[in-house]
Parts: C-alpha cells; sequence; structure tokens
C-alpha cells in the first residue's frame, strides 16, 4: 500500500518548461490548401507572379492617353476583365474598360464613368465626352503594386487563417508545407466509470471527462484518437496505453493518478518511459504527471491527467495545450494571457496558486476585462467551468483579492 | 451603360440591423454528442440523477464511524470505485476506500490515508491505527454536491465548449438539442479568374476569395459549400445562384458588384428576391450587397461581396457573421468589440468610416491592448489582412488619430 507519491512537488512553472522541452514539431509534411486552415507554415512562401500582373483598371470607365485632356473622343473599343485588348489606344481615342481589366496598350490613365458622357449623336462609331483631366497612372493599379515577384508573402511559423489562405491562394500555392496537427489519444481509467448514453449501476458514475478531453484537442487544434474506457486492470490498462502510444503524438490518460492501490496509471508510465513530474504545486490539479515514452514511431508525450473533470480540464489547459500547439509549430505556444478586474473578492490559497475559472468580458465604461467567478470550485464541480474562458492566475497566500485588484488571465476560449 | 448606383447609401449600422432582421435561427435539430462542439444549445438541459449519484470518498483512506475517534481498528474490507460494499461498517470497524468509490452503509467519514498506519502484527485480521478525530462527512461529498437531480445544467442559447461536451455526458445526453451550422455557399464571378493552381493566361489573376471565404466561413462555424467560378454571362450566373439558394442557407458571391456593363450579380439578385441594400458607407466595402429569395426550402439570405479580396472579407465579418451567427442560435451575434491604444498614427476619412487591418496585442506594462496597423490599406492587398486579428473602427473625419489614442477593435481573430 503506498502511503506518499516518489515524486517531489514541482512549481507549475518548472513544470511547463520540463513539458515544453520535450515537445518538438514533427516534419513538415504537404497538404491540400482547402485542408490546411489552422496550421501553421513550415516553409516561407514568395509570390511567382506580381499582383497585379499587368496594369488593371480600378474603376468602370474610359482607358485615355492622360495627355489628350478633356474633349470629346472616339470609343474605338471596349476591354473587360479576364482577356486583353485586341487593340492599342492612340492619343485622340478612348476605349470603355471594366474594374480589374488590363489597360490596353497606348492607354495610361482611367476616366471613371461619372465624369463622362456617352454621346450617340447618330453618325458611325460612337464618341465620348470626357469631361476631367487626369495624370498618368490614375485608377491604374500599376504591375506589382500589391505584391512584388518574388516577395515573401507569407513566413514560415505564421498561423494560417482566412487572410492567409487568401494569400496562398493569389500565391498559386494548392499543395501547403505545414506542420501536421497533432494526434492525441484519450483514454479514461477507472472501473467505475460508464459511457453517458449508459444507465447507472451502483456505484457507477458516467464518463464525462473523455468526451470533454476529444472537443478540447479538436478546439486546440489537435486530431484527436479515442482510446474508449478501460477498466482498473494492469492488463487492460497496458494494452490500451500501447495502443495509443502507437497511434499518436500524445496520449492523455484520464483518472488513475492519485495514491492508492488502484492507481496504476503511474507505475505503467514509470514502466513504459521516463516519469518527469508526478506532483504540482497548483489548485485543482496536483497529480498530474508526465512521461515520455520512445516507441518505433517516435517520441511519444504522456499525460496522466487527474480523473476531477476540472482537475483534467484546467491541468489540460495548462499543460497540454502549449505542449500541442508547440507540436503544431506555433512560435509561441503558451496560453494567451491579459489583466482582468475582479468582480467579486476572492479567498486564496496558502499552500498552492489557484487557477480559478472565470468568465472574462470587456467594460466598455472602465476599457478593462472584468472577470466573473464561476462559483464554487470545487474539483469535481464541471458546472465551475461552464461559460469560463479564462483561467485566473490567484498567488499562493494568506487572506483575500478584494472586489476590483488587478489579476492576470490566461485565455482558455473565446472572449 | 448604367452611370450610377439605384441604391441609396445606408451607415454600417443601418445596414446591420436590416441584415439581422432578415437572419432567423431554422428549427432545432438533434445531433450526437461528439458532434456538437462550438454548436449553440437549443433547449435547457436537466440533469436526471444527483452528482454524484452516490455518498463518495474524496480520498484514499479509511472509511469510519467518525464518533469512534482515534484507536486501533480491525479493517472489514475494502471499496473501490465502481461497486457498492457488500457490508456495513458498524462502530468500532473501519474499511480500506479509494478516491472515488461508494461510502459503505454505516460509515460516515474517511480518514486520509496520511494520518493512519497498517498494523500487520502477526495473527488474522490485521487492524489499523487511526490517528485523526474527524467530524461526519470528512472527506466524502454527499450525495448531489455537485449537480442536483433535475437540476438545469445548461441552459438554450449556452454555446457548447469542451466544458459544456462534459456536462451535457455529465447528464447522460448523447443526443444534443441545438441549432444547426448554418450551410454558406460561395460563388466567384469574372471571367478573368483562374483557380490557384492554374497557370495565369493574358490578363487573368487566381481566385483567392473562394479559398479564403470557404475557410473563413468554416472559421465562423458555418458549413461551407463550392460553388466555384462562374464566367461573366447571365445564363452561367443565373445557374449557379439557383444552385446556390437550393443548397445553402447563405449565399455569398465575390465579385461583380460594382458599377460596370458587366455587374451581372445585382440585377440577377432584384430577379431573383429583394434587395435590401446595395451601397454602404464604409471603407472598404461599399458596394456590397445584400439581399433575400424565398424558396421552396424557405428564406435564403444573399450577399453580394465585392471583388477586392479585402473588400470581400471585411464585409464578410461586418454582416455575414453576425447573420450566420444569428442563424446559429448566438443569442449575441455582434462581433466582439474591446477598446486597444494605436501604435502609430492613422489618417482618417473624412467621407467613410473606415475598418482599418490591425493586430492586437495586450502590453502587459500599460495593461492595454495596442493595435498595430497591418500597413498599406488598399482594398486589393490582402498582405493588409496578413496576422489582422481585429478591425479598428476609424471614425469618418478629416485629419489624423494621434499613436496612443484610444479605438474600438472588433475581434476577427484569435489575440
Amino acid at each position: 500500500m503506498t502511503t506518499g507519491s516518489p515524486y517531489s512537488m514541482l512549481s507549475v512553472e518548472d513544470a511547463f518548461n520540463v513539458t515544453l522541452t520535450q515537445a518538438r514539431p514533427p516534419a513538415p509534411v504537404h497538404r491540400p490548401l482547402s485542408e490546411v486552415r489552422g496550421a501553421i507554415l513550415a516553409a516561407d512562401i514568395a509570390a511567382q507572379e506580381p499582383l497585379p500582373p499587368f496594369p488593371a483598371s480600378t474603376m468602370d470607365g474610359y482607358a485615355v492617353v492622360a495627355a489628350d485632356g478633356p474633349g470629346d473622343y472616339p470609343l474605338i473599343g471596349e476591354v473587360s476583365a479576364g482577356a486583353l485588348a485586341g487593340f492599342t489606344v492612340q492619343p485622340g481615342a478612348v476605349a470603355y474598360i471594366t474594374t480589374g481589366a488590363p489597360l490596353p496598350d497606348g492607354a495610361d490613365a482611367v476616366v471613371m464613368i461619372e465624369e463622362t458622357e456617352r454621346l450617340d449623336g447618330g453618325g458611325d462609331a460612337p464618341r465620348i465626352r470626357i469631361g476631367q483631366q487626369v495624370n498618368p497612372g490614375v485608377n491604374v493599379r500599376p504591375v506589382g503594386v500589391d505584391v512584388e515577384a518574388g516577395q515573401t508573402v507569407l513566413a514560415a511559423g505564421e498561423r494560417l487563417d482566412p487572410a492567409e489562405i487568401g494569400l496562398l491562394a493569389t500565391a498559386g500555392i494548392v499543395d501547403v508545407p505545414i506542420f501536421p496537427r497533432p494526434k492525441v489519444a484519450v483514454l479514461s481509467t477507472g472501473d467505475e466509470l460508464v459511457e453517458p448514453g449508459e444507465p447507472l449501476g451502483p456505484g457507477q458514475i458516467r464518463d464525462s471527462n473523455r468526451a470533454m478531453l476529444l472537443a478540447a484537442i479538436r478546439a486546440a487544434g489537435g486530431e484527436p484518437v479515442d482510446l474508449g474506457i478501460s477498466g482498473d486492470t494492469q492488463e487492460a490498462l497496458e494494452a490500451r496505453v500501447r495502443q495509443g502510444l502507437e497511434q499518436a503524438d500524445i496520449l492523455l490518460t484520464s483518472g488513475g493518478v492519485s495514491m492508492g492501490d488502484l492507481d496504476l496509471v503511474k507505475p505503467l508510465l514509470e514502466h513504459a518511459g521516463t516519469v518527469h513530474y508526478g506532483r504540482v504545486r497548483m489548485k485543482p490539479g496536483k497529480p498530474v504527471t508526465f512521461a515520455t515514452a520512445d516507441v518505433e514511431q517516435g517520441r511519444r508525450l504522456v499525460f496522466g491527467l487527474p480523473g476531477n473533470p476540472v482537475s483534467s480540464l484546467v491541468t489540460f489547459y495548462l499543460f497540454v495545450v502549449p505542449a500541442l500547439r508547440k507540436m503544431a509549430g506555433w512560435p509561441d505556444p503558451r496560453l494567451r494571457q491579459v489583466q482582468a478586474r475582479l468582480a467579486q473578492p476572492l479567498p486564496l490559497d496558502a499552500y498552492r496558486p489557484e487557477y480559478h475559472r472565470a468568465t472574462l468580458s470587456w467594460d466598455a465604461e472602465q476599457a478593462c476585462f472584468i472577470a466573473a467567478s464561476t462559483g464554487i470550485q470545487a474539483s469535481s464541480r464541471l458546472l465551475s467551468m461552464r461559460t469560463a474562458n479564462a483561467l485566473l492566475a490567484l498567488p499562493q497566500r494568506e487572506g483575500t483579492m478584494a472586489a476590483g485588484e488587478p489579476v492576470a488571465a490566461l485565455l482558455i476560449g473565446d472572449l
């Protein structure tokens, strides 16, 4: 019977650093443009051609020789987007042109249609009255004004959000070099767990952590792998852990890391690889365990997350998300941090820094974030994560923080 | 030849309100728990059973009758998570218990293992030395302490992020009532457009808007439908628009909404439904057009987005995203707004409010957001959207805003 953990207690900062040191992005891959949203670019992207590739009109109007000036001129043709004009605009003539169309040879400016009049006074060719003096280049986008040929339009390390996808399309890149999404497997452990859709037997509870973690992995940009529920036997657990290490870059176990007879996860991880930490000075989440294991496919990260649902999700955000981001190629994998003011006083813990769940909202009058606590912070009470979009990093000390005091808030969801 | 737009110019606020009035969520559907992340819940969810459903130990230790107090007691059994004990703890006896296991009948508290000693001094049954006086209820989670039976654990209108998914699992809800993701179709128009992977012919440019908008729809929680590129003929365009109205709740056309001969989109929308606005006083994005069309499947929203990539994406965020969110059931579909301080002076536009692209970052020292401009704001220059996570709402007036001045920032990406 174990009567204490063999692991020394690390600070959150030390545990974080140990974790990040072990997380490394795998080799880049190429993926189709339609599948890379949210991924990190693995190489610089240069434009092959200038944009626009031809001098283009920014208006519907008439392509002119600017030096001609105002007056009535014969209309010698039309040019619309998608094709080059088959003619040259000589001095003393004009051509109709639409937005985005290539400026015809000879022309050097465009007069917008509102400054012109079409004179259909019988006769043969229509004439156009130009009412405005323009300088050369007016209403024309020169070649390469938006993007020069060879210019780096995106750099390695940038995240591919919609605008960056548009820039890849502009550059003609349809096979995109990115860091692949890390695969993250989740295994729930415990004889007391049943699937959410099953009726509860005596002494049983529903497995809420697995569905929650699978959703959190997807939200963090990982590719989830569901390993189901393992009963509390050495053999059952070992087989699933082996499966997880084969199939995924990161393995999460949920439950089975506190201190009793049936806590099989820690010994198993010691056997399968190297345990880097097994206790962290934090509330909630103290029993969180981190190990690495080398298998044929490479080095895997393994997190033994506590079974209490809040502890499980808080340690997921604090340690797994940054590791996942680093493996996905993020240059700065840390959770984003802002300052907020407390909406109500909060008691502090004298022995451990606390990660208090809160809902941040922007206060337009005070021009600052207000952090509203989600209520009773028991680590079993998943309701304390409901609507939470931040973890308030409360310092370890006696007493209380007053309402209105500033506090560091780590963002875990949309504002 | 059209020489002016028949549409009066709306303010951004009026255009926004007109748009939102037309956007309504469709009837709720039920979807499996594994598929509802990011969706809005369409009904309140009540817990069927209390949580925990039995009095549960929060520690590894010994289940005791608290009134017994410290002393040596016979060990009469063990109880672990997942099953009820088959025995009763009488006064003067103790039972081993693990974290999460149901408290055996008769016991009313748990003494943690660190406060006990196992006495294996030969003889038959082992005895346990209890070193601590505890009160009834210590280290025990009573029935329903986290969630009471019948309690509303989630309310209609809440977004299903990972914690909420966990709460659904806890409540045993695997078939979840949500508002379905709106389907959003994208059609690019213009004879000058070629697919990103194709070589550029004379006068041609690559279609960057469609890939960008499809990614933006996915990021905003919609389900994208790709209608490809339509050439600039009435027939080609009509057929694709009809297809879009059949297949999607929202249809986006990109290009073909400015003022020339080949601007077929606006007349087509007038014919197919009702055009609510066709010009908005904003920079960029002035030609943005909004219509509704009633088809067999119901009322559809149609946005004619400008062809310039920046105008297209800015109007997507300002009008399409809120409409999409409202149709997806969001109680507040507006873009989130914060205040930021300008990193550099910015010139203003005397005639139109400008939505200036910027990258917000949190300045820890000043405890505020700093907004860095993405540079030259030409509406054709998609590089001005690169790394932008906010649109700065610059007021319409002469002059310049100074560095350090506060400005309203609409969030369009992660911080």
